[in-house]
């Protein structure tokens, strides 16, 4: 069986699994005043060329709701596209870390939100008065929920756009390697030299056991993370477990590597799905996600062949790749379609 | 070095690092629809020899948060221990995850809350109107934050105290493998046979690397708990890595033989301090927790020996053993202790 | 100057402000326990031929979200339709006085939801897993923010549909009596006979000073409901003084007579404009709200006479008659319109 | 009957209840765009001699609620005096408001904070770590629930405490005018000057029909109270009805006559009391309240006269006077004590 269901189905990368292996001998200090969570602000600072405030988090989930909690007042908005993740897939964890602000989900195209839609709403807004919560966070997810871009300029005109009205800017990097990895820019284009505030700097997907980090870039919300997370419950108790798999994941441009090699996989794949009857790609693949839509064949040879995928309804799939899938599997996959 | 700082300053069991390895190749279904997730409900079902809803969760704090939530509405009050953890140690993660319900901190002997204490409060609030959040829960911590334990008859006695006045009772089970290693009850006989509805279920100060979970023994809740881990940021994408760890803890009594070392090691260490001049006991050693008063010479050569305490102030230090320390670590401080 | 900018830039009926007045000497128990509140009641359960739990509030703001609060865990959504008052103009307050319930805005008919839209909704949100809030409350505003009305069939449809996916029914009134007048139904009929759980019952809009209730038509709900709106600051010390109000609104039927006045002007006044060049109403006119598009020749007549109406941009206006105004003043609109 | 069980039982003083009545006629913008509200700006600026920021606001509860919501964030901590009533008797509406913020109850005389006690404190909590919630508030009730009074070197040197700490100062004021009144001070100085931040304004309790104010003297303050006050369901639509309340409340200095008045009828009532055997004064008697214990010989006396007071149990009682009470039922009282 080649599993595509998510990248999150993966186990995780050697290399981190041992980083927790030889962590979890000898005594360290608790609460993150160990030497892998000390190590961490650095490591981070260096990659990002700015000095960071880095706090390691569990869940995609709770990184996301730490990191608008810090930005948006309980009385204030969130926009974002319709499709984000924050708004559709997280449980309302957004307004219950903000003490119930609101998230505004606005029109986008292929997951990108475009800066006249963000304007539009923007400018409304401003007129409404106290009966709207007021935007206070534009956020971004980069990757997008459809396996799409932002290019830096992009990122930068948003944020531009945002930072006009009084905004700050909040970015769901859960899949920020394979961004990273296939735009070819520096961490730091991406997210402060755009106008980005506070990064949500995903690892779990992309090899990691269970390891995020709210990223902001600007000291002053240090403190506010540091209680906030403690607050819910986002702080381990031996943070070193958490912290090493950071560490490995920045280390020796590890991150990197493994997010281009899923980023390659998908294209492999969609390379060779682009050349079958039967199927559609929804969107340009930029990352590691395919969506597209199949026929009733096709679907049913990919699930007696065992290949997993995820079923979005009235014929639409996504596919996503690991760090750990192979040129082979994707050939695999490629010949059951072809065969049908 | 010894380093007896607190139980979560230790590493993780070998048993337990080694399941988490093994869990991590291959794919699983995400966010727990995973085969070792599915496994805990049938192993914690057996070990309570009760129908539980297990939720594994990451931190103490969101576990005690998250199993408060469940059963104190946000307009509610929680009768708790002036000392407890919930109380003093958890940055308001109660307040916040019950959506502001207050935390009612009453008079303790050596951690333990009294019935008459207890009823004297609840007889008064009755009478409050709606000026005061009325209390809806109570919650004990077995062990206690002093290192002290309530035997079955006194959890017993306590829950039906509370449930006379129609609350739900809660256990903070941080410590609840010592707890039951030193009483020699069965896990059923110290929670839902004595009244107690969702336990806290500590594992990461007990040898793993970071698990806990929130056990609930009303089936009626258990939808509630889904959610709301969720929602908390608590459910990770790849939950295996933290269930494989429960499954390994609960596994051939594991929890309990690492639990009732740690405890050995406290009652070895507390019976060399005793015949030692300059060290008070401050309560029974029932756990793996020793509180003491040392004078300043000793304490100054415990330092210089660098034994690990933590230090309480006015005189007061706090040792605890763990599942990783030995006989001869024991036997060491007791020496440096003497040769003062 | 006649000012239809909404009902509420009116001021109180005299019966309703001699009722404060007559409040106003002697002194009363406080929070609630006087006899005015008492008298509530017993008012309100025979107004609804029905034991209803009557919490006087301060606000409408107040009042929807007490009610959603009720009926929607802090994990829970609601849904309600893309105009709803409670989604788009009152600032979040659902999601704080919830703890961070979701809502969740679904698309309409001049204002009014459709059961298969909701059906539609409640369908696929049932296969969603934890990761989207999952829907616990259907809202529906009577009469709705486009000033058209359900009636009694259409709004035991809804609710039917609601209650067979599990959810609660919550009817935000802030206009209910003009909604009862214009249906010619009983207030039973159009609430709790038709699925109804807790309404928002708004009198401030239609001759009151500041008062609206909370009704809640299952007695369990009462607890909560008497603790979250002390909680929620909406209890007033001298409660007698909202009480008062709602005693005199009730009473003789001056409720359905203030409404029924005030939609009669519409009537008349959206008559003589259905012959005006330059006018189109943009919905049926089933209570006192118009809603139309004006060209600007006509805007500009308005205005100059210094009549007030609410504009809402890219030429459309709405207008809101009062319990206050005169059939001579909607004659005099005409006359103006007609002039131009 | 003399009904003195507290202060808000009394009716309305005729005054307030005039210009409620005069507010009535006529239509006037909504939600606070009205004169009335517009014109306490300038009124409340020039009885604090300094640029405010006025939120009219409708009960104790709520005022209390909004303003610690501008001072602490989610995450902190505000200190008060174990008998505060935001702490004892205000349902958790600070937690909830706050999002979850935690009240810390300190050691008081007579219901005022010490310096000492408070500097202790906040010297211990700035070493504990993200564990506890950090102090970032000192609320101060002035008068104290107690009935006794700060003066204004109090106030400011504990606001110098709290200062020297990070803190900032909230003042509830619920009895602000019998402060005000019975220390001969200027506004000013009881609140800005002496180091508050944020004061709540109470008239309810001293002639008005339900009217409160959030008073901030920060002006950065405003956006967050604006907003916050309307998501909490605190502005109404009709807002002309409160604000009226207040500007009558401050016109011709109304609100210190009435509450001096209401001070000089306790002063009377406690003068009597002083020479009577089986009555002790429990605390000075600063302002409008009497707290003492009586014996049952005389609290029969008292229930047969059918003379009102608050029964606090255990022998101990409440009398509180207002504005509508004469000197010849204060002297009824105390013959009615004497023939005991």
């Amino acid at each position: 069986m080649v599993d595509l269901r998510s990248d999150n189905v993966a186990g995780a990368a050697p290399q981190i699994v041992e980083a927790v292996v030889r962590a979890s001998t000898g005594t360290a200090r608790s609460y993150g005043a160990d030497e892998w969570t000390a190590r961490l602000q650095t490591a981070f600072s260096e990659l990002f060329e700015h000095d960071c405030v880095v706090q390691p988090t569990l869940t995609g989930t709770a990184t996301n709701a730490l990191a608008l909690s810090l930005l948006v007042p309980a009385w204030g908005a969130v926009c974002c596209s319709g499709v984000a993740h924050i708004h559709d897939s997280e449980c309302g964890a957004g307004e219950m870390f903000t003490g119930g602000a609101k998230l505004i989900p606005l029109g986008h195209e292929e997951g990108r939100l475009r800066p006249a839609v963000l304007e539009r709403y923007l400018a409304k807004a401003a007129g409404a008065g106290t009966a709207v919560a007021p935007p206070k966070v534009l956020s971004l997810t980069e990757a997008t929920e459809c396996g799409t871009l932002y290019n830096v300029d992009e990122v930068a005109e948003l944020a531009a756009v945002a930072r006009g009205f009084g905004l700050r800017v909040h970015m769901d990097g859960a899949r920020f390697a394979n961004a990273v990895a296939a735009l070819g820019c520096t961490p730091a284009e991406l997210t402060w030299r755009s106008g980005v505030d506070v990064l949500s700097f995903g690892a779990t997907k992309n090899g990691a056991l269970a390891a995020e980090a709210v990223v902001a870039f600007d000291p002053a919300l240090a403190e506010a993370l540091r209680y906030r997370a403690r607050k819910a419950g986002q702080v381990l108790s031996k943070m070193r477990f958490v912290s090493a798999q950071l560490d490995a994941y920045v280390a020796d441009g590890l991150w990197l590597n493994l997010a281009g090699h899923a980023n390659k996989m998908a294209a492999r794949l969609a390379g060779g799905m682009r050349s079958i009857d039967g199927i559609a790609l929804l969107y340009p693949v930029d990352i590691n996600e395919i969506f597209c839509r199949v026929d009733e064949v096709l679907s049913s040879r990919l699930d007696a062949a065992n290949v997993g995928f995820f079923d979005r309804g009235e014929g639409e799939i996504r596919m996503v790749t690991a760090f750990s899938n192979t040129a082979d599997e994707m050939d695999e996959i490629i010949n059951i379609l072809h065969s049908a």
